[in-house]
């Protein structure tokens, strides 16, 4: 599995040092990423260079060879995700801190006892006046976690911070990831409702398929806010996204085209449901395990062979968790074929062209964090009590509409794309008639 | 109940102005608190004045008397307390942004499957690449919240975001607020054990007696990290600090000292059991209701009359939530008397120095914040697996130790102090012998 090695170097500060280096990484085969400069002595300069290499014998023969050029001396090299991981990636911390008699008594005895007491008479005041309106619980047991499967909650955190990461800096949301230690559905439900009313909403996270499917359901039914487990839907509202990106590309509308899922995971069930609700002309679909096969039908997805989907369908899609699981032969001449496994692909794009695609990509095109953010922010700022489909066809739209170029969805840094996604969310739940804006928080 | 009304004006930039509006405030016996110019205009400038009133009807004819003033315009007049709850005061974010597609690879896919396995393999690195081992988890069902009873969950969330917000100001610790909505022991304990994975630490708050101590008992049995109910525990580290303090100004050893306790609740409870561990004399105690008798007895707590206590006593401490409890002629002259009972004590401190006492102080002299931020980061830093009296007693001594002038425990606003009890409690788990340091977490 590739990975990305840092190595801080000290250099002299002189032309054609930064080449040297370069040469000895090309040698490699290395792919060089970010180089910064961490310090600039009259001398000598240190810089931090991130290469993507093979896997960690790769890394260590070029810190080797690095090592080994004249005037440059290796200071360390690391694995730069544990660096970045160091002391984990969030915090909680005050909206305003406390810093003065008058504010300690605002923001708790005697001040808070009113603010108790006014939300235990009104209980929609805890909108207003404080954060749970604005805060997502992540939900997960750590059961199906990214490619590595079952790797039980402790060791999922990771995945959780980092979804929160962005819940805080796209979406001004507070996510507290809120690990479940139990694989029973019962159990993991119970759990969730008891401790719902600290949240505005509830994100579930990398819980395996298909106790996901009734965990949800269920929390769905029993809470009056927002419950959406991201691994089917926004990584359905994202894949869809693309999807109508491609049919643009194509010059071809959704409601002409056939669209083929391979898969009906927790993802692949998202997508083909989603995209069947934004009105394809059919979907048809390919999972050999058939217990998949009865929630697809109530979806409108046709479950039928894998040659079939291939023979019927003008955009394939592929979420199997199988590298290499399609070959060149199956891909019809202009087919679109986007597969989505990561980190290796059930085709590799160049393949699939090669093959008489149309279109193909990969998983890196299709970064799920562009979704949730803004749909959970559209959601809360209109007060909604669910996120139904409408919503979500919103937010692929809102995202497609904002694609540019050859991407199939737009970069996950750009702020405004979060924005307008929740703006579409939001429009959507009014329209609906799913906002509660006496709900909606405050502070978002 | 007295509140805290802040009053906008709007004056006329000239000497005598302000005197005048403090001469109205004088006449309705308001008292002054801060006043902050909020623009300073040419001719006009806008103040916001904050009054402490009898309740809202004296605040609103405060208002009408403003108001009236000739030159001066009222803007507007709120109870601060909600101005500064406002969108909620907490908020979840991450400890250093995102900003570029290589930061994205840290954080996120793929980086973070690396990070993720490293976990599986070896748990005890989710201390240093996780926020587990510095994020508290703050639970509560509502259930007994400040002198309001039992609010439920939802109401009392002011009140655990205000905790959290010294966690984070004081401690450096990411707080998360856990509203638990339920009665039932079984489900409490349940619920807090599964999601008790995503924290480094469980802090009880506000849960009513006798529930509170068997919750408490069960989830120290089956955690292995800190709970502490600080209703008992952060309470009676700071009560004992105090009492430490009076000793010290009465010239007198807690050896040698007879403690009384009016009230055995969670508060009354802890105090006298951490003052009995802290080497008192002799701790008597009184609590009509007789479920307490047992659990004080075990705690080497002999419980008497109330007459008994204060025959016998050379310090009472009151924490019988019944305001005016205490009457001047059941003082014993030179008696100290702590009466703690918020907002109004068992008796006024003036009251009880008339009629005799050689000290009286009421709860505002001992604000439990400045007790548990430093515990549970002492307890953290230490890597510790539960927070022993020692640690309590090791906390309470350096309260009482940063202690200076007429106060009988610090200003919780101090960082020094929070800094200081955080260092005697990791001291005093190395010494017991419950510090596991490669447990500790990074970034703390």
């Amino acid at each position: 599995m590739p990975l990305d090695v840092t190595y801080k170097l000290q250099v002299p500060h002189k032309p054609g040092q930064l080449q040297k280096v370069a040469a000895v990484i090309a040698d490699h085969k290395g792919l060089i990423g970010d180089i910064v400069t961490i310090h600039l002595g009259r001398e000598l300069t240190d810089r931090e260079i991130t290469v993507e290499v093979r896997d960690p014998q790769h890394g260590a023969e070029l810190a080797a060879s690095l090592s080994g050029l004249e005037g440059v001396r290796l200071v360390w090299h690391h694995d730069r995700a544990f660096l970045r991981h160091e002391g984990g990636k969030l915090r909680t911390e005050a909206v305003t801190p406390v810093r003065t008699p008058q504010e300690m008594r605002d923001v708790y005895t005697p001040g808070v006892a009113r603010v108790c007491s006014a939300i235990a008479e009104n209980p929609q005041l805890a909108a207003k006046f404080t954060s749970i309106g604005r805060t997502v619980a992540i939900c997960t047991n750590g059961s199906r976690v990214l490619g590595l499967g079952d790797i039980g909650p402790v060791a999922s955190m990771p995945v959780m911070e980092g979804k929160a990461v962005f819940y805080s800096q796209f979406a001004g949301i507070s996510a507290v990831p809120v690990l479940v230690d139990t694989k029973d559905v019962d159990e993991f439900v119970e759990t969730v409702v008891r401790i719902a009313p600290s949240f505005g909403g509830i994100h579930l996270e990398d819980i395996s398929a298909p106790e996901c499917f009734e965990i949800e359901r269920r929390l769905i039914e029993r809470l009056g806010v927002p419950v959406m487990h991201d691994d089917v839907h926004g990584t359905a509202v994202v894949s869809v996204a693309a999807v109508l990106t491609v049919c643009r590309a194509l010059g071809r509308d959704l409601g002409e085209v056939t669209v083929g899922q391979l898969g009906l995971g927790a993802a692949g069930y998202g997508i083909a449901a989603l995209v069947a609700e934004a009105g394809a002309a059919a979907v048809v679909a390919f999972d050999p395990n058939g217990d998949s096969h009865g929630r697809a039908g109530e979806a409108g997805i046709e479950v039928t062979t894998m040659d079939d989907v291939f023979a019927r369908a003008d955009i394939v899609v592929a979420t199997t968790g199988r590298p290499g699981l399609i070959t060149p032969s199956m891909v019809r001449p202009g087919q679109a074929i986007l597969a989505l496994t990561n980190p290796i692909a059930e085709i590799d794009p160049d393949a699939a062209l090669a093959a008489g695609a149309g279109f193909a990509a990969d998983g890196r095109s299709v970064n799920n964090v562009i979704g949730y953010p803004g749909i959970f922010r559209g959601a809360l700022l209109a007060g909604a009590d669910r996120i139904t489909s409408g919503m979500k066809l919103a937010a692929a739209r809102a995202i497609s509409e904002l694609t540019e170029g050859d991407d199939l969805v737009p970069d996950a840094l750009e702020a405004a794309v979060h924005t307008r996604v929740a703006e579409a969310v939001h429009a959507a739940a009014l329209e609906e008639g799913h906002a509660r804006p006496d709900q909606a928080p405050s502070g978002l």
